[in-house]
Order: structure tokens, then sequence, then C-alpha cells
């Protein structure tokens, strides 16, 4: 579990709503986000049950290597769809250690488009900031009869269905439930002490420490593991196997390795300590 | 090899066919099964040469890590995948160890929708029961004149391309070729002993148990690798870091372990015997 | 790096290119290959800034396995890709360690499709041959106002919507940018010493002998690790266990282990010498 989001706190949206907040119509695509990963036909499956409420859904993998069970990581990757897909676009995010459970399932509208999945805490990272719109529905689950419910596999029996109705306008958005007055939500971590979130696909090591926080304090490197990262613009912005800090595209500043694999060099995994280095402090 | 399907038997569908079998309209809709793995260019280019026959068939990845040449536990992804797509939609199933040499080429029509796939026992799971209609061709080599064909990659050369034509009703079901009046089948292992047939994205243990045969003799857990694991509902029904059973989204009892890896914590794969306990065995 | 593609030289399109090339029209396809691996949102991220440019495109997975910053094998995986897709396909191709730095984005009109990526060598595997057209254009980042570039994404700030554009006909291809008459090349490894240039998803260790060189020069095997591997015409040409060399689809000699992992048997990895044995000499 990492460290970017690590409070589960539960939100009201009542005072962030607006009466008459407008809906972006549904534009037929829809998304997926999992933790299913690709070895089973868990996420295959999820695209047919789409398809069989909405044979015009268009269906994108976005990921499905989410760290099994790991809401937060698959909250990092919410934010990072925010704003990339068009208006209208239904996303669906399953990562979901209490299926079959107590918990929720939900449908959110928030920055144009709309975001289905657990009430984990996983979807609140598609929340908008104060003053912008958002809606929150808990999805009565009457639209589902017909098709059974498995206690193992609601990315088939209920978010996958859900979508697929709503992406194909079979059920509008308020007709999906009552609001959800309340609802989980991961609370962002504040420094002062960060952390590796995680290591990506080249292995990278992306740390909890922000952009603007970066700016804010005059970070010139991060230190971990002994070494020093300075901070640079790009990968190539450092000789072969050095170490280098830059800001990347999730806003994010992660160390890496100019022609290499940061995580292998430094021995580092997730939860590893980062230090913060600022103005004369390297 | 699972042993959940393990005999390969010839079947005649003569005796289940009816003279009229009523098919359904192809609905452009195109997936993809198979073991090529994601690591390697093959998967994108079987869409290509299906798009190249169909410009206008829609084409989903359902899996692609089927354990190589494991046609069996294919197999079994093929069954999770009735009913749940549209009916019409043309289904491409590639574990081919048997690439170039004698074994054919078949197009299914079953459950309302069309497999196309090499004659080796991988379509077979894609039958319904008796009473039930199913068609089944050999595909006639000479729709694909043209088209290279080389002895390594049919998914490119022969069921990529079929199944663009068939999609796009370039080809009609009757047309791709004469009836197969027999093919191979993998039989379903039934008990009483039974074992790990394969392991999931998340560490569980699929077992060949099934639920119908759980339910049918009262069974309260397994035994695998000297732990009793309790059959529960869903995998938050023990304490963390208990193992348990749970019929899970195939029909099957699996193995898991509440909030980790139930293959990392009981040294289990493929293969590993289960023992079922009963009634008052436990 | 492999070796199959070894020498970065730099190509004018110049002497090539005839005054009124043909241009395809843009099918409303869109492909991406990239070394993006799929634990990230990356790659969906992709997909979306695509959909943003233009709601309609179709997009679908190549591949994304191209070992990291591999643009050597990433060249092999687009040359694998040429006529396999329909005409007017966009192919989105980002192997790109570069990227933030000062090498141009390219758009190339090439064997009736169009290619955008980095202008490393990667789309130079996806020119014709002598006597066959070919135009290159280098990307005019004023197509992109609006759309924050970062200094280490361009494949979501650059690539995606310079190929939504251009698949939704936003964006004519000579509008893309001038003529680049100089671009990168990566030159193709001639013989006569040969090696192991990638191992792919089934163990089989791809060589860099082609399938034209072995005809010219008779060849009866390879010997890798100390074994012989007979040339045969497909995987089942050897009894199990047994190591054979055969054409594989991408017309090179391959060395594949019936029924198992050549690279596991032999404990071959890339960049393993492969010696070529001809006409009387195993």
């Amino acid at each position: 579990m990492s460290a970017w989001f690590r409070e589960v706190a539960i939100l009201s949206l009542d005072s962030r709503r607006r009466p008459a907040m407008e809906l972006p119509p549904p534009n037929g695509l829809v998304t997926l986000l999992t933790d299913f990963g690709l070895r089973d036909p868990y996420v295959g499956i999820v695209k047919g049950m789409v398809k069989r409420q909405n044979p015009r859904a268009e269906v994108l993998d976005v990921c499905h290597g989410v760290p099994p069970q790991d809401v937060a990581v698959g909250a990092l990757f919410v934010r990072a769809m925010v704003q990339r897909f068009p208006p209208g676009t239904v996303h669906v995010a399953v990562v979901d250690p209490g299926v079959g459970g107590e918990r929720k399932a939900l449908a959110v509208c928030a920055h144009e488009c709309y975001w289905i999945g657990p009430d984990n805490g996983l979807l609140s990272a598609a929340l908008p900031g104060p003053g912008h719109d958002a809606d929150a529905r808990e999805v009565d689950m009457a639209h589902l009869r017909g098709i059974p419910c498995s206690a193992t596999f609601h990315g088939r029996d209920v978010f996958g269905p859900i979508a697929g109705m709503l992406s194909g306008r079979k059920v509008g958005f308020p007709a999906i439930g009552p609001r959800a007055a309340r609802f989980q939500v991961l609370a962002r971590h504040e420094g002062p002490a960060h952390k590796v979130l995680f290591v990506d696909h080249y292995g990278n090591l992306v740390t909890s420490l922000s952009a603007a926080e970066a700016a804010a304090r005059k970070v010139t490197g991060l230190r971990v593991a002994g070494r020093f990262a300075p901070l640079r613009r790009t990968y190539s912005d450092a000789p072969a196997g050095e170490v280098l800090a830059l800001v990347n595209s999730y806003d994010l500043v992660e160390i890496a390795l100019c022609c290499g694999r940061a995580d292998a060099a430094l021995g580092c995994s997730p939860g590893a300590a980062v230090e913060v280095v600022t103005g004369g402090s390297a």
C-alpha cells in the first residue's frame, strides 16, 4: 500500500454539489482500469458484459497492472486519467479487495466524465477541487436484475454492465441510484517525510513528492539509498548510469537512472524513504 | 497441462445437429484469446489481419496469457467466455502447439457466437450440452488465396483473416467449409481426485472441483499442502492471512489467502493434489 | 540493444521521393507500439489523447513489450507490421530514450500507412525499398498549442495527439510539418557473424539470420551454446525436447525447442553468438 493516499475518510458531497449540475452526454467510450492483470480472461469478460448492455460501446484498456488490491496506487492512476479522455467517457475502475462484502458500488460524475467502481476510496481521486461540480450515486442493484451476481467478480456482474447501460444511455446517470451523500476518500499524503510510492515499468522510483511542493521548497534533488539524485528536466539530462530526479507525468518527482533501471541500481522498492534536499544542502 | 480437461476424444456433431440451426448474424465484434503473450507484436498483427478483411470490425483482447501451449487451460478460458458476449460475436481462440502440422482449422457456431481456432480440443469447451444446437466447419483454405501462409503463425495467416471475413459477412458460416463431422474434444476431468489446475493473477489456486460437485457432496473445505481451507462465500470472509476456499467466477472452487497470495503462502503450483473435506471430516 | 539493426545513419528521402506521392485517406484506425509496458496507465492515457483529438478514432494495441529503450527491437516490430494493416492506418510507435531532448518528432507515409514517432531510427523500418514512394515530415509543434508538453511523456503530449489529428483529418499529412529531408536510420546488420536478437514469449531465440540469407547459403542448421539445431519447417518437426531452427514470422531464422523453452534449455539470451551451418558442415 503506497503512502501517497493513506487515510480513508468519509466525504460528503452535499456541500460541494450545486442544484443543477450539467451532465455530459455519454460518448459511447468505456475504459477499464483494474488490478486484474492479464494472465486470466477476467478483463475480457468484463468487456463482453459491457458490450452485452451496449453493443455500440467502444471499450479501451487503460491499465490492468495496478498492484493487486492496492487501492492507493489505483487512485493515483485514476488521477492521471483526469482530463485525458473526451467528455462523456465512462471509466470503470476496479481494485476491490472488499468484493462480496458490505462496500457499496458507486457511479461518480466528475471532470466531464463518469467513473464506476467500488466505494473504497479508489474513485475519490477523480473528484475535482472545491468549487467544481461532482455528483456521486450509489448503484441500485435493481438495474442488474437478470444478471447473476457472484460474490467474487463484480467487474463482470456489476461494474461492467452498469458502465454498458450508462454509455448506451439505457440508464441515465441520475437513475443509477440515490445520491451517495457520503463515500470513502483516500486522503493525500502531505510531507514532510517522503517515500517511494511505486516502481514503474522502466524501474523509475515514483515518490510522494509533488512537483508543486518541490517548486515551493526549491528542491535541488533527492537522496535515496545513500545516493544523491539531482533534480533535472528529463531522462537524458545526466550521463549514462547516473541517477537523477525529475518531475514525471504524474506531476510527482521520480528517481531515474539514465539508460538503466533505478530500482535495480539502488536496490529500492515501494516504501523506501526519500530525503528531500533543498537549496544549499546537497 | 491441467487436469480439468484431460482426455482427447473425437466428437461427432452429427447426432446433436438439427437440420436447420439458426445462425446469429455476425455483429462485427471479433475477440482474441491466445497464448501469444504480450511481449511480441503477434497479437497486434492478428488484429491488423482481421481489419484488412473487415475494416469495420471491432477487435477486443480477451486474454493472451494462456500458459504457452496449454490447450486445457485455454479451453477453461473459452468456457468462461460463453454467454458473456453479445450474440453474433466472432471469437478467435489460438493455443496451437500443432501449427503447421496436420491439425485442421475449425469454425464452430455455438451459444449464439462463432469460435475460430485449431482443431485440438480448445474449441470443444464452447460446445453446448445435449439438446442444444451447434455446428462446426472445417475451414476451406481456398478462402485464404492471396494471403501467404507460414508454417508457424496461423493466427495471422488463417484464423485472423477467416474471423475478419465472417465478421464482415464476406463469407457466410456455412460457406467457410464442409461440416467437421468429427473433431477433437477435451473431456472434463471427473473426481474423486482433485488438483490445482492453474494459479491466477492474484495467486489464487483454481482447483478441478466444480461448484456443483462441492454442493452435491456437501463440501466444507479443502486441504492442500497440509492446510485446511474452509469453504466461505467471498475473499473477505476470513481474517487477513488465513486461507479459505470459495466458489470462483469459473464456477470452480479455488483456494485463496485473505489479503495475500495463496500460491506463495502454501508453496503450491499447478498439479498439486487437493483433498476434499466433507461434512464431519474437517 | 540488438544487432539486427545497429548502425545509426542519416537518410535523405529526397532522392527517393517523387513529386506527387499519393496519400492514402486515413481510415480512422490508430495503432500503438511502445516500450511502455502494461503495469502503468501510460498506454491508456495515450489512447485518451488520441480520442480527444478524434473521438471517432479506433485505437488498437499492437504491442507494449518492446524491451525498454531498445530502438532496434522496436524497429524489427515496426517492420513486422508493414502490410499487415489496412491502408490509411495511423501507427504510433514510441521507443524514445531521447524524450525531452533535441530529437525531432516524425510523421512518415510509407506502405500506404502513416507512422508517427521519434526520430531515432525506429520508423526507418517502415521505409520501403528503392523505387517505392515514401514521405517524411518533421512535426510542427504549433499543432499542439493548448496541450501542455512535458519533458518525459511525448506519447501523451505529442505523438498521440498528432495521430488523433491525422486519423480524424483535422490535419492533412503535408500540413503536419516541413519535409524531414534527413532523418535517422538504423542500418540492417549483415553477416557473416550472427547473433540472438531477442527472445520471444515462448522462449524462442530470434536470430539475425534472414530467411533469404539462409536460402542463399543453403543453411542446414544453426549451432548455439554447443547444440546443433537442424533447420526444419515448423515447431512440431522435431521430437519433444529437441532443439530445431525454423524460419519464423519475421522472416528470420529462430531456434526453438519442441514442447519447451529454448532460452531455458540452452541458457541463451540476446547477444549470444550463433554459428551458421551449411551444406556438409553439420
